[in-house]
This record gives structure tokens, C-alpha cells and sequence, in this order.
């Protein structure tokens, strides 16, 4: 019997079938404003709040190779990733589920570093750890995190709130976490070729990849950006669209543009990128900018302001304006530092089914 | 390096853990009521509403074979067991979250069959799936799902509300999702023996299993008891402690005892095991008090009730008064059909990494 597999509809078109699927799930329970399709889910709790929640799943060998993480460093991500979700929504984090099914093999110390990164990543946000649920895997470790966070339905910032004219902003630098990755994916394949020769692995002939450390943190440690939200509200800024850059920037914007029904213009020599990506993006013959815009991992925050907020979003030494929202009909551009528009919708984000 | 493995601390060793390294996350929370030890986290929205939530994650060859286990089914299964727990705390279950790790081979039917399943429980029990996050997954299928639920706090079931000389009661029958599970294990060795044999697997050589429908339903297809709740609701009848079976009515039975301080007294002969599990039982020489007691899965409500609720309990035709709650110097005993007592401690429940 001929059947499709899940490549040929890839991760979005699965989300799609998902959403269909539950959309008749929704009728029952009217205090669900957002169901799928945001980064996280919104309910109102009352008239002043709205709680919004959030999950993510993280397979070995998919999205971590335990090789080259740390478990503290993969814990602490695991709660990272869904706070920054929880931050694309304008919201403060409250509670955590944590659950994870591992191999019966592994070690129990191994187990409590990962737990320990997580409560620590926790503690760093005020988020308490409610609960969870434990389980063998006959297969690989499997993390999955839920994460709800609350927010006054006057500052909650959804995907589709952004208008032609507002300023396109981004937070901290991007292509960090993808120029990480690929040093420690060069660096395990040192590894393993030391191993398969049965030569010592001598921790001096490794790179020296101190100068390294940055991009190397931001893919094994990211950090979500709490910090960007509560200044929101201290500079009493109101995104009018956001979302966390897990997939690069150019998949990220789509997202914002196809909720808003708008189009939008970037600038390269806008992008923040860092010194240090630029230099392995050299030592590797890579491409940095490619990084920034489809690397993905980055976990900084895509937003939407008004015009009339320039001074507030510029006043931040970590807020960087990249372009302009625009008519719908005017699509979804970049002009690269020789002047050239080059159309982001023809550039691919990140599909877990099909890498 | 000598290290410790998972089988050695248990299930319930690594989640004393995980809830020491919790503790700290607690206190930037103080509107979490409740977090790590009873079938939910209880959060407290306003004076008049308590927010309840539970996660489980089900593993490929841990919680289901994919042979005998229909994927609609499990889908269905993966919330039904979920809102049991929201079930075990007096609650009503409003949204969830539904996450997924899947090799990228699997068939798309497959998966759409699943969600069905998924979707399909939730518009029974009034649930909107209000999110979730898919993965690939290099090992097997993996589920995990989240849910929330709501119930005033003066309607609350915890674990610890039990005291000496308070009815204990049990809904439905136990035992059933035991025999079930044993049928289809059963089933799969004949159908792999064919496969070995290279002979082809006519479905009329199969036992005829319509039977034994109730039981390979009750493991296939469990349905949490909201409709008790309801009733609960209805009679106005607060339970003074509530636990969900899903590891044997025994182990569930010492949580309860042990979250209340006290001890407790039930009787064999009052134990509801259906008429079919003990024909299974017979058939395959097994036992079936010991499945009721020991064998998991039945996802049907425990819970105690002060001796003048008698009468409204005993009116529904599904709960059964089982024993009485007695004094912690007790101990945590079941009466035999001959009089004999034995101490429920020394009978072990499930544990995934032990199995």
C-alpha cells in the first residue's frame, strides 16, 4: 500500500494536519483565545490576566548530540527554549512541567546534572517547577517541557499585530548558535577520527576554542531574553507583533508577516552579527549572513514597533533596527549591501523532517 | 569510573531527585500550591479558582507496542490517561498540550490517525488542544501531552486529605487492563512465531477475542471517570482524598496513606474485578487479585469519603466501598477471602526503569 511519510509534508505541513484536527476541540472552552499557530497558546484566566503556555519536545540526535552537550547545558536549554516562547508572547514565565523518558543504561549523575541545569535555568527566571513525569526509553534520551507565563491582555504581543510603516527590531546578535554548532560538529568529528585510529585524544591538540566561547555558548547555552521583556515594560514599549528567533530570522519574519498580511523590507548591513561569527563563518568558508537568516537557534527576540517608539527601541544597546514593515503587495525583501532586493520567501527555514 | 544506574534508585528514587532539586524554583512562585508529589500541580488563579496540571510521557516499547496497540488508540490513550490525573484532583480538564517525537519513515496515516485519536478523547472529555511541538525522533514513537484542569478550592481532592475510620472507595473494576495487556502479548508471540515460520498469518487462526472486548478495551482504550466527578458534583459529595490507579490499586492505595499519615484496612472480597478478568486470569493461570492490585492501568478513581457519605456513594452502581481508613500504626492491610491479613508494603508496583 502506497503512504506518505512525513518529509514529503515536512514539519509545517504537520502542524497543519494537527491544527485542522483539533480545531473542533476548541468550541468547548471559549476562555482559549489562541490556540495553535502563536508561539504559545492563550487563555484568559480573567479580564486583568491572560495565561499563555508553551511546549517543546528535544530528541537525541535530532536536536542535541550528547558528545558535544553537556547535560547541565542541555537542561538548562530545554527550559530556555520554552521561556523564550513565553517571552515572544510579551508574558513573565510562571511554572514548568518537566518530563523526560531515558535509557535505563544511563547514569543517575548524569541524570541529576541535567535536572540541576534546569532548576538552575529556572531560578535565573522565576519559574517554579510544578512537575513532571520520569520514564525508561528504549531508544534515545527525550526531554519535553511545558511552560506557562501570564501577561495583562493590554501587553501581550501575538504574530499578527505588526502594520506597514512600524520598524522591524531585533535583539542581541544572530548566526552565534549555528557558527557554535558548527565547531562542535567539526570538533567531534576530530574526535571520532582519533577514536577510529585508536590514537589518544589529547586535549592539547585540540583547537583552542577559548576565542570561540561566545558562539559556542549561545548554541549549547542560550539565554532567553526575560531581560528585553521586562524593559518593555519599564520603557513602557508595546510590541505590536513578536517572536523568538528559533529557526532564523528569514523563516521568523515570514511568520510575523503571514499573521499580519503584510510584506517587509530588512538590510543586511542592518543585521546584527557578531565579530566572532564572522570569523568562524571565514575559518569554516561559510556564509554568516546565511546563518543569521536560516541557522535558527538563536533564540532572540523579532518585534514590531511603532515609529513613534525609535527612541525607546534605539535607547537599548541590545535592540537593533533591521528594516520596515510593508504593504502586503510589496512582499518580503532584503537589500544585501550592494543595493540588490533579494526575496526571503524563495530562502528555506529549518524543517526537523527533512535536515 | 563506577557509576549508579537508573534501576538501582527506581523510578520513584529519581523523581525524589528531581523534586529535591525543585524545591528551590518554589519560592518565586508562592501562588503554586501544590507542586511535585500528588497527581497534579495546583496553582492558585484567584480565591474562587485553583488551576490543576499533569504531563505523561508515553515511550515506543515502554507504554505501547506499536503491533498491537491501533494508533487511533493511542492517541486517544495519551490524553485519556492525562485527564485521569485532572480527574484524581475533584477538577474539570479544560486545555492541552500534545507533543510528538517521530522517526521521519513513519507513514503521515499514521500519524493523522494518532491526532484523531487525540482529538477525538479531547471533544469527549471537553478538552481544546490548545498546542503542542513536533520532532523528529531517530528511535522510536514518543508522546508526551500536558493538561490543565480547574476546580474551586473548596472542591479539592488532594492525596493527604484521608483520616481514620473514612470509607475507602474504588470506581469501576480493576484488574482489566492487566488481562488485556497479557491477551495482546499473547497474540503478537503467536503472530511472530508465524512471521518466523514464514507462515502467513490468516486472521481466522486467531482467537476469537470478542470475549475478551472489555478487557483489551480497557487497556487499548481507558477512559478517565470525569463522568464521577460530575456525579461528585452532583451529589455533593467531596472526596477527603483522591488518587487515579494507574500502578495497582496497592501502590496507590500506600500513596494515599502515606501523603495522609494513616493506614488502611480493605477487604479481597469487596475488590470489583470484573467477570472477564477472572475467566482471562483462569485461562492464562494468572491471578487475578494480584493484576487488580499489582497491575496498572485501569485509570479508575480511589478515593476516600467521611462514613456518613455512605449513602450517596453506595448509590451509584459504579463505586464500590472497599475498606476503611485506619490509624498509621495500623499499617496497610488487605483482608482475604479467608480471613487472613496481609501487609500491602511488602507488594511492589510498577516501575518503568525496573520492568
Amino acid at each position: 500500500m502506497p503512504y506518505n511519510v512525513i518529509p514529503e509534508i515536512g514539519e509545517f505541513g504537520l502542524i497543519a494536519k494537527l491544527a485542522k484536527l483539533a480545531e473542533p476541540t476548541l468550541e468547548a472552552v471559549p476562555e482559549l483565545i489562541e490556540g495553535i499557530g502563536d508561539d504559545c497558546a492563550v487563555y484568559r484566566l480573567s479580564q486583568e490576566l491572560l495565561q499563555v503556555s508553551t511546549t517543546d519536545i528535544l530528541a537525541e540526535q535530532v536536536h542535541f548530540d550528547l558528545l558535544t552537550t553537556p547535560a547541565k547545558h542541555l537542561g538548562s536549554k530545554a527550559i530556555s527554549v520554552n521561556v523564550s516562547d513565553i517571552c515572544a508572547m510579551n508574558a513573565t514565565p510562571r511554572c514548568a512541567l518537566v518530563s523526560i523518558a531515558v535509557p535505563a543504561s544511563f547514569p543517575v549523575e548524569m541524570i541529576e546534572e541535567l535536572y540541576r541545569g534546569m532548576a538552575q535555568a529556572c531560578m535565573e527566571y522565576g519559574v517554579a517547577i510544578a512537575g513532571g513525569d520520569t520514564s525508561s526509553s528504549r531508544s534515545g534520551l527525550v526531554l519535553s517541557v511545558a511552560v506557562t507565563g501570564e501577561v495583562p491582555p493590554d501587553r501581550i504581543a501575538l504574530r499578527k499585530g505588526a502594520s506597514p510603516g512600524e520598524l522591524i527590531c531585533v535583539t542581541g546578535t544572530l548566526g552565534g548558535a549555528a557558527a557554535g554548532l558548527r565547531l562542535l560538529m567539526r570538533e567531534k568529528g576530530i574526535m571520532l577520527e582519533h577514536l577510529e585510529n585508536r590514537e589518544s585524544y589529547d586535549r592539547n591538540l585540540m583547537a583552542d576554542l577559548e576565542e570561540y566561547r561566545n558562539a559556542i555558548r549561545s548554541q549549547l547555552l542560550p539565554v532567553a531574553r526575560l531581560d528585553i521583556v521586562k524593559y518593555f515594560h519599564s520603557a513602557g514599549i508595546r510590541p505590536t507583533s513578536m517572536i523568538d528567533i528559533s529557526d532564523g530570522l528569514s523563516p521568523e519574519l515570514q511568520h510575523i508577516c503571514r499573521s499580519s498580511a503584510t510584506g517587509a523590507l530588512i538590510y543586511e548591513n542592518s543585521i546584527p552579527i557578531g565579530p566572532q561569527t564572522r570569523l568562524i563563518a571565514d575559518e569554516l568558508q561559510d556564509d554568516a549572513l546565511t546563518w543569521a537568516l536560516t541557522g535558527g537557534e538563536d533564540y532572540e527576540l523579532l518585534f514590531t514597533v511603532p515609529k513613534e517608539s525609535w527612541k525607546e527601541v534605539s535607547a537599548h544597546s541590545d535592540i537593533s533596527v533591521i528594516g520596515e514593515i510593508t504593504p502586503p503587495e510589496d512582499g518580503i525583501f532584503i537589500r544585501d549591501i550592494y543595493g540588490m532586493k533579494i526575496d526571503l520567501s524563495t530562502m528555506k527555514g529549518f524543517d526537523h523532517f527533512r535536515s
